[in-house]
């Protein structure tokens, strides 16, 4: 980095008039941001604030955006994987609702030979959290220190652990910041974000699941497909093979939308046990993974990995990772002989179909907050989440109904958790007398230009 | 106003987003921001920051902007004239060099029968103060209390005071966050906190005096002229007459630039004692206290106003008006017979024209820094200002100039702080062999639309 110095609203003033700024600018001022003190502050929040805005407003190039990521990935500590002489990817979503492929393709990855250096996040608003999830396996410890997320790649192959206060820093300080100050939708600032956090995993290569529809943080599909240029362009600026896939999130993904419950699908999978309603699942996970094994040399085509994915699902050398991978973590693997008896919801309830036709519509995001609110997700950080709440689809977009057939099942703690969820949920899934016409799953696919 | 709940992010998004804000998303802002304490952030600094950048980047609409300038006016104590039974009218310059046009107009407008209440600011960057300048005549109290305010106005038609802390607090706090997140020069800002603390005066009518010209701080006619009509468009949304000038600023107006030699300046005018190099101050005084005289019933035209206020300049009614105000704000008027007795800088130093011809050019905000660095203005807020330091011009624009003869003399309190500004004030102001073409004085007037 350079150590020329820098005066933050010189940087705030050149970006607000739509100029480009220099790399000193730029690294300079993410500088700022870790390095302040409260006698010092070499940035404030207010101009970090009014930046944010003048970002938003005017966006970056991309060489702009790859030197803000790049100084904001090098703010604090980087895991270095360079030790471990082994092929490193990984895969980031944008954030979905039943969305559990990290759980089927962290071992998929590690069981084909390759590495995933996986640090994830946990549930926000209305979608699920991967920490979550594996936080409901008793013992399983997502906070690792570094140190230690190297041996566990070493032996295992892949490894899931949470963010530290000390990978990526400048995030900590601008994702506040954008969350309380109304800049959070800049594709731009979410571009960075993400990025600065997967590439201080010292990736070789990295797939992006870049969510689209009902459900997604972004609904219209030209920001998801600009989102995921950016992202590309981005990787790629920093020397990560990147491919971006953009991805149907129209309904839950899978059967289960939860915490242990989408465990349980996961590990049915692992185990060869496939339930009709983890179709889409079972492609999503193996799609992902083909790219990843396909980037990693593992595959001589995107759709050859996915085959390979398939197999290594199918004869339990991906359950094999996953069992040395929980244990790794202190993990117990007590329940995955029967994960449904793990199960123990405190309040169910089974919503039906009023009338008969297709299960046409949905907003796949009222779906994703009602699963927040039976208790799986968190409204504020910090807030517990219940390893039990969720729900259980019966029935998939586009399958026929008839009156009366079970369409959804509920489970929360308590029994006063259920009305105001099977409301959401009973006025969002829609059953029409024809057949509706549903997006593929996967939409687009995005590599470097 | 309004006292429906508005969260500070929605009123961020709505403006990020280029929406209309509604009335009470803009009043509900302007409250939290004068409400808020260390311990209740109704609102927090970041917030305003990014606020402030989205309006810098999204503009406002005529009614925001009338709604954004009301909100400010009345988030504190606003003066009430109405006791009064009298036509208030002010008059506002948005800063030049040299520009004491205040000193004469208050008297002028007082002595016709109108009544000026005149709250000033002090020297900002390159320009002047009419604080500062009134506080170098011994014993000025420019700090009076409202009640205090009306009696002079009662009394003498005419007071100049200083801004309090609890008049319009919500600039204070959006003046402080502007300069410091690289958002001062929006037009829209700059019209609400100059029409918010202007409106609090409680005024009839209006004249605004905008500056254009090398000298402006705005330094484009366009822009100039845009702020113009944005202020003349909100004083009328608030039943206030409003009138703006765009007058040039391409040189100091008058003969010095500075502190008490600007007073002295205009006792001499009040005495009747014209200096030729005064011609453009009281040329550009009159026209404004002329339309001011217009707008209070006092004159048929602004042509009619301008003459009658050369009369009263002439005819020592206005020198009356004057002496009753100094008296009233505590101020000697011993200096007055011989005011350049009382002018004793520490050091003088003489600048000779080095080639004849005719002075064609300056950039005159050099000039203001140039008076600024003899010690006439401050370089932070807070700074003493020192009575004696100042310039005196022997030329103005276009005159013929002989090599040899004296262009402009400097004042300071020490000889050391001669030399920066003579070598800013020599490179500044061009010779050239022919006579340069100049911009008019008054260059247009807006009305309402």
């Amino acid at each position: 980095m350079s150590t020329e110095k820098i005066h933050p609203i010189d940087v705030i003033q050149h970006k607000r008039d739509g100029l480009i700024l220099s790399d000193a600018e730029i690294e300079g001022f993410v500088r700022a941001i870790v390095e302040r003190t409260p006698e010092n502050q070499l940035v404030t929040d207010a101009q970090i604030a009014a930046f944010l805005m003048a970002v938003f407003q005017r966006g970056l190039t991309l060489p702009e955006l790859a030197t803000l990521t790049r100084a904001m990935r090098f703010s604090g500590e980087v895991f270095d994987a360079a030790p471990l002489h082994t092929f490193t990817v990984d895969k980031h979503s944008t954030g979905g609702v039943g969305d559990k492929t990290s759980l089927l393709i962290a071992p998929v990855v590690a069981a084909a030979g390759l590495t995933d250096p996986m640090i994830s996040g946990r549930s926000l608003g209305h979608t699920g959290g991967t920490l979550d999830k594996l936080e409901t396996i008793p013992g399983f410890d997502t906070q690792l220190s570094l140190a230690r997320f190297a041996e566990v790649l070493r032996d295992c192959g892949a490894s899931m652990i949470g963010q530290t206060p000390t990978i990526v820093p400048a995030d900590r300080v601008l994702y506040a910041l954008r969350d309380h100050t109304g800049t959070v939708e800049s594709p731009y600032l979410i571009c960075a974000s993400i990025m600065s956090k997967k590439l201080a995993e010292s990736l070789n290569a990295l797939v992006l699941d870049v969510k689209t529809g009902s459900g997604a943080f972004m609904k219209k599909y030209e920001d998801s497909k600009f989102l995921a240029e950016l992202m590309v362009a981005t990787g790629e600026a920093s020397g990560a093979r990147t491919v971006a896939l953009l991805t149907s999130m129209d309904e839950p993904l899978g059967r289960f939308s939860g915490n242990w419950v989408e465990v349980w699908e996961c590990v049915d999978i692992l185990q060869n046990k496939r339930h009709p309603r983890s179709s889409d699942l079972i492609e999503l996970s193996n799609i992902l993974s083909g790219y990843m094994l396909y980037l990693g040399g593992k595959a001589d085509s995107p759709e050859a990995g996915a085959k390979l994915s398939d197999e290594l699902l199918k004869n339990g050398e991906a359950y094999k990772s996953w069992l040395k991978i929980v244990a790794a973590h202190k993990g117990s693997a007590e329940h995955f002989a029967n994960p449904a008896a793990f199960h123990t919801p405190g309040a169910t309830r089974v919503l039906n179909a009023e009338t008969s036709g297709y299960l046409s519509t949905m907003d796949c995001t009222h779906v994703g907050w009602a699963v927040q609110r039976l208790g799986a997700g968190r409204a504020k950080p910090g807030d517990p989440v219940s390893a039990n709440a969720g729900i259980e689809m019966h029935a998939k977009l586009g399958e026929k109904i008839e009156a009366g057939q079970p369409l959804v099942t509920l489970f929360a703690d308590r029994e006063d958790q259920l009305a105001e969820p099977a409301r959401m949920l009973l006025e969002t899934m829609k059953i029409a007398p024809g057949k509706p016409i549903l997006n593929p799953l996967i939409r687009e696919v995005i590599v470097k230009k």
